[in-house]
């Protein structure tokens, strides 16, 4: 941690942060410059907590050196963390993982049939939510615990591995009795109650990235998971709230090498949400696997006009088989086996 | 709800988009025009989901005229909401309403010493947190329900009313054996099952605006409160995010007057959160009071550099004293009851 | 365009409104709805300037359905553009333009050895400034007008065709003598008498987008140089300003997909000014391939830790020839002669 | 500057970027930490050019402690700049300055009625665009050269000052010729040909903030007009560019107190701009001066309803002269003479 005085601040102001430091258990470091001095706070290990030191006289500015997230970071773990699934399927590893399926659980007849469509396009996880987050009370809010069965059915009829949203610590327990993967929303991932309940489940977490969480929430969000001692999480970039009008969020493609080079995490990427139209979803799945994506995640409907959610960003099972030759060639393209740029 | 056809689309294409809204129940109105074909949707009474309509063929946008909420809206209820609290204060009414505290609740020390040092400055709410959402795993939670008993202890010994959060459904029945209103802090603005558990308790809800969040989407987030029958609801804007890097977060004050134009709901302004900056806090209070706030919500700290969270944004009881003073003077000079220029 | 007028908006504010639409020479279509009334506006081509309207009693909101631009917009003109350059080089055809070279012209050894270099790694465009916007007055501005006979010698040295800025009417003249196309800067994309000047030369102009630019401020940019007669505009989309920390910009990729639908200009991406790391400058340069992008424009230095500006952001000879061998594999295979999923 | 080195950077690498920082002129400081390696570079007198350093092996990154800005700084001259104008009125004083007049000047019947009206509604600065920036090439683009002597005429029937906008540097040369105060829009923020000839001219400038622009860019526009030698520069804060919707830009009142905390240049606000919408201008006129700024900028149009552009931003005098008086009784209020808050 660096503390910069403000030009002119007094000796005895200089003296009163070090004493502090060396209060807080720490070594303080005062380099004089010319226009002002700064003090170094060393013998940390691991991000300090400046608001004390913010709040004295003389103080303007704390720069934080370490980061304050741990168990996510390389430097705790510099091999990439790979998840293992049922049946031998891996998030991280060579292959792009495709996770597909409509925006919501509807009915039998339309999840069995949307699952069936999907696997035969190639996919391997089907992605459909029971209990739906929506801005407005009236909209449709998903089937809830009656949407859980279905699921199960489908995972039953398909072979197919289930991904599906919690949105409460009580929901996060009953996704876990169907589900393989618990999927935490964008609204929710700084809900810290459902982090918490999701590690200690057994479960992988799909980690949704926040409307306007900078890449240090979010990875410490994924702390909070791993503070339960739940080690495989899975982030998924989903597109951040900007000025932009033309997409529903911007897709922030960026965070994926951001994210490789400061975490060990794997990342996947959702162009489905990250753009809220149909046209865009194929260009930016294969956008998401060139700039280094472990998979994708994509929503497939099979009448996308008779959705009852997200009609507008669905792709038509053909349509999302045609995606997945792409986004596969390309990934034999670039990664690393194939002489691709490594990615750190 | 207007739906704007693709330069070039189909009589077909327009057809069966009128074919489509008549079997939602709903009458269309084909404009032909020099460039393209607009189609007007009439007959609703609040918006329509338009994303089946999004996803037909020859489609371009969708525009909704109807807002998606109702009763938080001026058109419902045309006269301002007055929010009445135990021992005659009101929130929305002629005062600008003054609730003041630490963070957190640390000790009973701390505790009973800043409830009194507040109330002594002209606070009426005292505001702490036992309940503490933190980004990280590692800093600083709070004290939990074990700090809602400190919370009973202040409010017996100076007769302040106390505004707590609730982080989740379970913690809102907590908080509400002791608080007179319940907090829903930023982070949660989207917590549905939170926001729902609060519609269902009989206390007022402070709603805090979302670091990303739309008026709509805050507004729709009070409408799942007041669906339960909780008609009590408060609005805080506390800033957003934007690149700025000079605060904390972004205080958008013209929320202020745009929710009075919409809502009938009542509006206060949190400077501190709003900043992240001591030097900020009083100049912001005194805009927010401006510019047509209903109240302030301050942090407050005895000690701000013994504080075990955001000491760097805390007021002295003495700058807070000086605080009310200015803003209770601006309050008289801009009310309409002075002469000020009407708000709506 | 679409006028809503307030929930109980009288009937004679509802005339005005129309009176005053017939007076500007169009019809009103006044729709009568349960909650309000919306009046159509028809018989316009093209975008009607409804300040006036506004401004009106009883008026809430003014929809425009009709956007602002013509000549840029596939409505205007259905087949893409394909910029023709000296040499039989174009851009928004077949191939992928690669234009490449060091931010600044720093003298004339290190511009002719970066022009052999990125000559050798596959570039047939030059980049390098010869006038330099920098935030700072005491930063290095480059060389100016002596730089240019600097890119006149590189050009005759390697045969690579020129593209550098102008920042200024005077200099958009000088640059004109030298360059093979005229860069328009990101903070420049609205200095209005610059692309007037840009767009009565006969050169193609490259507008990079705006640090917070809409598509629509930005096609309105380009229809600036268009509606003086210069047809040759070429999009670069060089990240947007956001919240986000992790890169200079935010690299907004979703933009190529947006503007191939809605206009007929060829756009291209930089990934060295979209993130500002060297590290993700590979990624993201295939990533923009992935997503459709005619071009790239990408910073290499011979030696980057001595460049005078951007050091940051370059890439190697070395790595610059990996990066090209990558994206035209990505191009050959999402290509729509090879069977890639078509554009729009 | 401090530069970090990775988590495992080799001492060869620690080493190498001492020996840069030595090359460059300054002395390297390292410090080797429990998790990393931090080199202080001390010895320099104001900001570093990081960039050489950035792109060696082994760096993380690089922290600016000295700031990029000179003389806007308060290091630099500690006491507030006051900007005297013809006839002895002033920018920074005891008054608060209230410029008002409409968007464009349109005819010499219009502008003289504007002037004569927001004289007597109690303006003492009239503003009106002879040149207007307009994001399409297709809406009223102001009269030019021709609305200058409209301008002559109405300061020389009323009295009025006149500040107007240049948009190159040849209409800086025409601007000055009549105005008194040289206007920079948000969109010419960073255009530096233009700034450098406004420094070059002896009237104040009037440098309103780029719409995406942090308070380091703004104050670094600012230097560069102070590095030519002239010294009277006025802030404006009008507003950034965000993803709320209910407003045309929104207004950072934080900023007020962040330029006066970091500068001593004078700060004004302009509400019409800062919110696009009539209802709110004078709430936010309020709050501009509560937070402290040094005066405001307003549209006034004789007939909102009939002018050229920016009529539903644009007051009635008399609304006008309401907001006049009721800023000017908050000033009185809150000014460090009558008591208020001390700004510093």
């Amino acid at each position: 941690m660096l503390i910069v005085m403000r030009h002119g601040a007094s000796d005895e102001e200089v003296r009163r942060v070090c004493d502090v430091i060396v209060e807080m258990g720490y070594q303080a470091r005062p380099m004089p410059g010319r226009q002002r001095t700064t003090v170094g706070l060393v013998g940390n290990d691991g991000r300090v907590d400046g608001s004390r030191i913010e709040a004295l006289a003389g103080v303007q500015e704390v720069i934080h050196v370490s980061k304050p997230y741990k168990q996510v970071s390389r430097e705790w773990k510099a091999e990439s963390t790979i998840v293992s699934l049922p049946g031998g399927l891996t998030i991280g590893g060579e292959d792009v993982v495709v996770m597909a399926g409509p925006c919501s659980v509807e009915s039998e007849q339309q999840i069995l049939a949307a699952a069936e469509a999907v696997r035969e396009a190639g996919a391997t996880v089907l992605r459909a939510g029971a209990f739906k987050p929506r801005s407005s009370p009236y909209s449709f809010q998903g089937l809830g615990v009656e949407g859980l069965p279905l699921l199960r059915l489908a995972k039953a009829e398909t072979g197919l591995l289930i991904v599906t949203e919690a949105m409460d610590p009580e929901g996060a327990d009953q996704v876990a009795e169907v589900a393989d993967i618990i999927q935490i929303g964008a609204r929710n991932m700084q809900n810290f109650p459902l982090l918490e309940r999701a590690g200690r489940s057994k479960l992988p977490v799909l980690l949704k990235r926040g409307m306007a969480a900078t890449l240090e929430e979010w990875l410490l969000a994924a702390e909070y998971i791993m503070a339960e001692g739940n080690y495989n999480v899975v982030l998924c970039e989903r597109g951040v709230r900007t000025f932009a009008q033309h997409t529903r969020n911007t897709l922030d493609l960026a965070a994926v090498p951001a994210i490789r080079s400061i975490s060990h995490l794997p990342v996947i990427v959702d162009p489905s949400h990250g753009s809220g139209n149909t046209y865009m979803v194929t260009p930016l799945a294969r956008a998401g696997v060139a700039v280094g994506a472990d998979g994708l995640m994509v929503e497939v409907h099979d009448h996308p006009e008779l959705a009852l959610s997200d009609g507008a960003q669905a792709l038509t099972p053909s349509q999302y088989a045609q995606l997945v030759n792409e986004v596969r060639a390309i990934r034999n393209l670039t990664s690393p086996a194939a002489g691709g740029t490594p990615q750190n």
